[in-house]
């Protein structure tokens, strides 16, 4: 065991990142523009302003500034919970006795219990500074829903959640945790909003999805003065407030001569893969560097695997600008997989023109092996990992034990992004052997993609 | 806000403590010794060898040695959670508005949650050493169950927990944490045990009590050959353990030149307390330093604040060695207090002795306003404290606030032993203001100590 880099990497606080890097900026083919659903022309950081705060929306609509300066009352946030340590997962590659070397950014360190944190303190910061009263958002596995009720209570900002029924049924306290941040929480499809009540009548008894609770969010914000809507992941904001993952990574990682070989993470939206490689992707496209970057989804949601290129809408109401991105379609409805996380029908603009462009791969994983994973992680690794974060470690373990067929000392990294307290009717399920796995059809996806809307 | 103090204080690793410190060694009085129940006689190591593993008998009868080695192997698993940062309470300062300085580690940032594994490892690590199949223990808040199950796994020793009842019917997901990592769980008393079933034919209905489930966990130890009884609390080998806290808080104060006025934690047997305050403690025996040290307990289980310093059964069924300990007596029942971990009728025998002595103070207060205390400190700290942690939280903040009143600067330490994320129901029952609180009678409580045994 190598004696020279320590199990834990921590940046010192004058070390960390004091910009957000913005990776459009070095895109050739840029991610498409948001379009309005209407007209079909593109959107406006002016057109985004009713829906998002006004910073925001420039930001989303950006795609040639590098880089944003991090706001100072952000910055003192993130060291509250920053810098996250970059983990030599030593235990883990003794047990599975490979040449390689794994390397973990550990997100989960913080109550919200994952990486969600990081865009929620911007995103709340720009509505405060806007003069806000308070913020609607959804939430599919909580995670977010979290991370921003930590934001609007630290704050001082109203926040409404919608939270996907799956995982609102499957993780009761994480309702809590956000009500002792002071959050009022509603399960999606709700009959609170319009849309809500015409999804219902639609799909009666649906567990829900992200892309239900996105059209009751924004329209419970565009109905109600001083609010705005708020998104945890695919949008090209958040992957810039996520890069804050991606930046210290490398630091740490330069600090100590380190260069991964492959780079792994789970996809669901795209905000923490995105965080965590957009700087490596730079480097890319800038022809500076080489890296093998690997997106993993869940064989029950495959927007990229098996989904297509095109505009679609972002959510199942279609009340939000359309998106050209990886898609199953705005009514694809995910199975009540545990990691809610991932049960997004697309993939944020920036990573599907990235994947397009052939600049990262995609790999598809069953939900059993993903628990198989998680578990033998957790009994030697320590951390118990969220369903989400563990679709990166199975194909992490499956990358280091192809190194030890082939003797290969190759540099293995992969994001973690949080911590599983909450999913435990996921791992009993698991315990019990009780838990399967669901694969669409060819069908049920070609069905849900007969609704793409047509954009010339 | 002062610059040159980081949020974080994180330590090197090779600035980590590579010793335990045994303060009794500087004690001028003695803790008293563990009895034998039957002859009255001090226990030898041999004498308690069929119960605790060889070196971990040794470690509890010596009171000269001041500092144990730190076996490898247990420094290399620390290495994976520690160092645990000492943090600066910038946020919590400023709401306060105090002129105070307030500083915590935060022992809560691995998937047990608590402090509990820095023992754990140790004592499962002795075990395996001696070439045993597995440990019995018990568990109340869940939280020591859940560290000694990370442990067991990491080692690969079979482990049987019995929780208290009253914990595991509150924390429905700290059994699935606990079976993941590969332990059996029964909620105590059971009719798993002879002492188990004697509890219940005597009180029908009980949620059960730390000190009945130690009986059960005792009685299956010594019945199975190859298994060995492990304690999480109370005993001086855990608080020897527990020493890491407070030596790793010292080296980075001193690292920053802090000298702390006032040290604070919540103590339900003592560990974390021990833990934190031996190396200052060990500075005031010896003449070197003074320091104010505050020991919180629950008003519903106030052994120091109003129980008895004499020998008694550190167990409800009597099967244990007699420990001379501020007690409410082994049949003292508490109420079902959200802080399960707290829930102890005795208290460690070093610390019993250092508050007879003088040298440190001891404080009860309210569940509600510990809740609320909790409340407090998560919207400004972010994280979301354990209950029995939120204990010091109350008396810190109280500490503060007499400092804003008198406008002194004090420095402030408080122990953050852990997370409270499967205390959810009790955080409910706060939200809704279903929470109460329950202060023994002073007749309860003589009852319950008219039981004590006679100890010429």
């Amino acid at each position: 065991m190598s004696k020279e880099i320590p199990y834990k990497i921590y940046l010192e606080e004058s070390e960390l990142p004091k910009r957000w890097y913005n990776v459009r900026a070095d895109m050739k083919n840029k991610p498409a523009p948001l379009l309005n659903p209407a007209t079909l022309e593109p959107m406006t950081a002016q057109d985004l302003s009713p829906v998002f705060c006004d910073e925001l929306a420039k930001q989303e609509v950006d795609d040639t500034t590098p880089y944003f300066d991090i706001p100072e009352p952000v910055l003192e946030f993130y060291k509250m919970y920053r810098p996250a340590p970059l983990v030599r997962a030593y235990c883990l590659e003794k047990k599975l006795g490979t040449p390689a070397k794994i390397y973990y950014k550990f997100e989960g360190n913080n109550t919200s219990g994952s990486h969600k944190l990081n865009s929620a303190i911007a995103q709340a910061y720009y509505a405060k500074e806007q003069g806000l009263t308070g913020l609607c958002t959804e939430t599919g596995a909580g995670q977010w829903g979290t991370a921003l009720a930590m934001a609007c209570a630290y704050l001082d900002l109203d926040l409404r959640v919608y939270m996907v029924k799956c995982s609102y049924e499957q993780k009761p306290f994480r309702r809590e945790v956000m009500r002792t941040y002071g959050a009022s929480v509603t399960p999606s499809p709700s009959m609170s909003t319009e849309v809500g009540k015409r999804i219902l009548a639609e799909h009666p008894g649906t567990s829900g999805s992200l892309g239900c609770a996105i059209s009751e969010a924004v329209e419970d914000a565009v109905s109600h003065e001083g609010y705005r809507y708020v998104l945890g992941s695919v949008l090209s904001q958040v992957l810039v407030h996520q890069t804050i993952i991606g930046l210290e990574t490398k630091a740490a990682m330069d600090k100590y001569d380190i260069k991964p070989d492959v780079i792994i993470g789970c996809a669901g939206g795209g905000s923490n893969l995105g965080g965590l490689v957009s700087p490596f992707v730079g480097e890319m496209l800038r022809g500076e560097a080489d890296y093998r970057i690997i997106a993993v989804e869940p064989k029950s949601c495959p927007s990229l695997t098996r989904g297509t290129y095109a505009y679609d809408f972002c959510d199942t109401g279609k009340v939000c600008p359309l998106a050209k991105m990886y898609t199953l379609g705005c009514n694809f409805m995910p199975s009540a997989n545990h990691a809610g996380g991932l049960r997004y029908h697309g993939m944020s603009s920036i990573l599907s023109q990235l994947y397009d462009d052939g600049m990262i791969e995609a790999r598809a994983v069953e939900q059993t092996s993903v628990f198989e994973a998680a578990e033998y992680f957790a009994r030697c690794e320590g951390i118990l990992p969220a369903p989400e974060s563990s679709h990166a470690i199975r194909v992490a373990i499956d990358e280091a034990l192809a190194c030890k067929e082939t003797g290969e000392e190759k540099t293995i990294l992969f994001g973690l992004t949080g911590t599983g307290y909450f999913d435990m009717v996921a791992y009993q399920k698991f315990n019990d052997g009780e838990m399967g796995d669901y694969i669409p059809t060819d069908e049920e996806i070609q069905k849900s993609l007969s609704t793409l809307p047509e954009v010339p």
